[in-house]
């Protein structure tokens, strides 16, 4: 732990007993974090998701509240039925998406109905049938492309690098309009490299940490693109639960944007030889970008949440040490739910 | 005439001559203005056109050049249609959308699907098949909202306050994405009020002044919203085009975004003032604005075409009185056509 944690915070999440919440994407590896806290904080839990193969959901991931939440499996696409979900809620987590930069230039219109037309139909539902619903929209540090300056802030200009970054910053701005527009409690949290349990681990394409994990644990050689010196910043998912759960209730980050992101930024060859001193298996080895990594790749970066911080007082509180040893002990355990 | 023009840039539209010209939206204000300087110039202009009731596509537009033209009437959704329309063309204008601010609050999903999917399909198509064509895209203003300070630069974050200014900037980074990933020679042009004969006049949908033009020509009184003093900048049709045909073979352009703009603004007062004074009938109110359009108003606004001047040498030339001239004597003898 570093730092006093979320301290005037913890009280505002009593605000989740009894409440009713909507958590799209919820079989996700953020979503599924999100909806296990939920439950433990009192809330009652209704989740849609569709099991697109592309994203990454899974059942076992709320294997633990399965019986505790009401779970449909049906696409966000769908007005008539988000119209019917969204009544009664008091909260809406607009979660749902493809997180794969790569399968976004593979299939751009898969990606911008998972990513536009999804977040919106939800936003449009709100509009018709509840329009004081908290939204909270999971925005990505990708639609920023490359940091002007590092740490990266909201002040820069999105200058998104591949087709995911574009269609996430119009499902965010979608957000900022329906609360310019129509008065409703939006904000949009942008993650940065989240990681933890339940995280896709079979493919490098929902984030390379996943993958990377999957390696170390198998013993299997880790490759790093370029020269391994690039920086990242890492937030531990219970961490960005933390701040998705303060975005769902404090009144100050309405109708804005805000940058999540981690402790000390790391190099990726730091990071993968903390990983294998965790596992204590696996090697690494340095090899040549794959073009078609290369014109999508932004280099080195880290995020000020700062503008986060002092709005809410929510600070990351794991450090990658531990949360590490956190994801690989849950994947060393529950490894056969996820290859 | 103000100042020499975009002198250097003559000589370059000498290589339309005998060009394959694809150009989305073709029946609307902008598209067919730019067909008839095509035809002119020597180019072998082909038309997508889906004639949608929400756009501007009037088949008189063409009236001039409907021989000499090839006109296909077809949504530029149509991937594999796009596919073989795009194959052996020099040059793609990527301009069909929408248009309506008020109208992409109403049906946002097909806002979203005309000016986001529409382009995407455009570009996706052209990688497919010719990743050597110049693509020019008809980005917008609005993808700014309000302005943090006048004239407005390329340097401002985007924060759209309605639904069609977020798929529009969609529309425009999907541009920016391909060329960076794969190379594609794309630019986007951000138009500003662009004004001048086939507009749409029948309703202020696709831009107030049409609509006032209008109503002064028919005698009727104009209404002015908020107090009349909003300043804005206007862009004559012929501006416009001059723009987009530079854009279409200026090498110094490529990747990149670009306001356009008009010369020095006028108050919406002294805009209707110098109408009125044109066509000798018409009269004005001020009112109080209706509240669905105030909260998608962006107040004063002008903007900096500097970037584009100093990469070109294109400027404005035509004088708001000689542009309303233009366009009250081009209504005054076809308004059957467009009401």
């Amino acid at each position: 732990m570093v730092g006093p944690g979320p301290f005037a915070e913890i009280t505002r999440m009593d605000e989740y007993r009894g409440q009713k919440i909507l958590l799209t994407g919820g079989l996700g590896f953020i979503g599924s974090n999100l909806a296990i806290r939920l439950v433990e904080l009192g809330a009652a839990v209704t989740i849609v998701d569709s099991l697109d193969p592309t994203c990454g959901g899974n059942r076992f991931n709320i294997e633990t509240i399965k019986n505790e939440i009401e779970l449909i499996e049906a696409d966000v696409c769908d007005l008539p039925l988000m119209r019917k979900l969204v009544r009664g809620k008091s909260c809406v987590f607009n979660l749902a998406g493809r997180v794969s930069h790569i399968e976004s230039m593979d299939d751009p219109f898969g990606d911008l109905r998972a990513n536009t037309t999804g977040p919106l139909t939800v936003l449009e539902a709100c509009k018709l049938e509840n329009r004081e619903a908290r939204i909270v929209y999971a925005g990505t540090r990708q639609s920023y492309g490359k940091p002007d300056v590092l740490p990266l802030v909201e002040t820069q200009l999105l200058k998104p690098v591949d087709v995911n970054g574009v269609n996430k910053m119009a499902g965010e701005w979608h957000h900022m309009v329906y609360r310019q527009a129509y008065g409703m409690p939006t904000v949009s949290l942008r993650m940065v490299n989240t990681y933890g349990p339940r995280q896709v681990i079979k493919h490098a394409r929902h984030g390379f940490l996943g993958w990377f994990v999957k390696l170390a644990i198998e013993g299997e050689e880790i490759q790093l693109f370029g020269d391994g010196a690039q920086l990242r910043g890492f937030s531990y998912i219970d961490d960005v639960v933390d701040a998705l759960l303060i975005a769902g209730t404090n009144p100050a980050v309405i109708g804005d944007y805000f940058n999540l992101g981690g402790l000390r930024p790391v190099t990726l060859t730091a990071l993968v030889q903390m990983l294998i001193g965790i596992t204590g298996k696996g090697s690494y080895r340095i090899v040549p970008f794959p073009p078609e990594k290369r014109a999508i790749d932004i280099g080195s970066v880290y995020t000020s949440w700062m503008k986060f911080h002092f709005a809410t007082g929510w600070q990351p509180r794991v450090a990658l040490e531990d949360g590490l040893a956190r994801m690989v002990a849950y994947y060393q355990k529950y490894k056969a739910h996820y290859l």
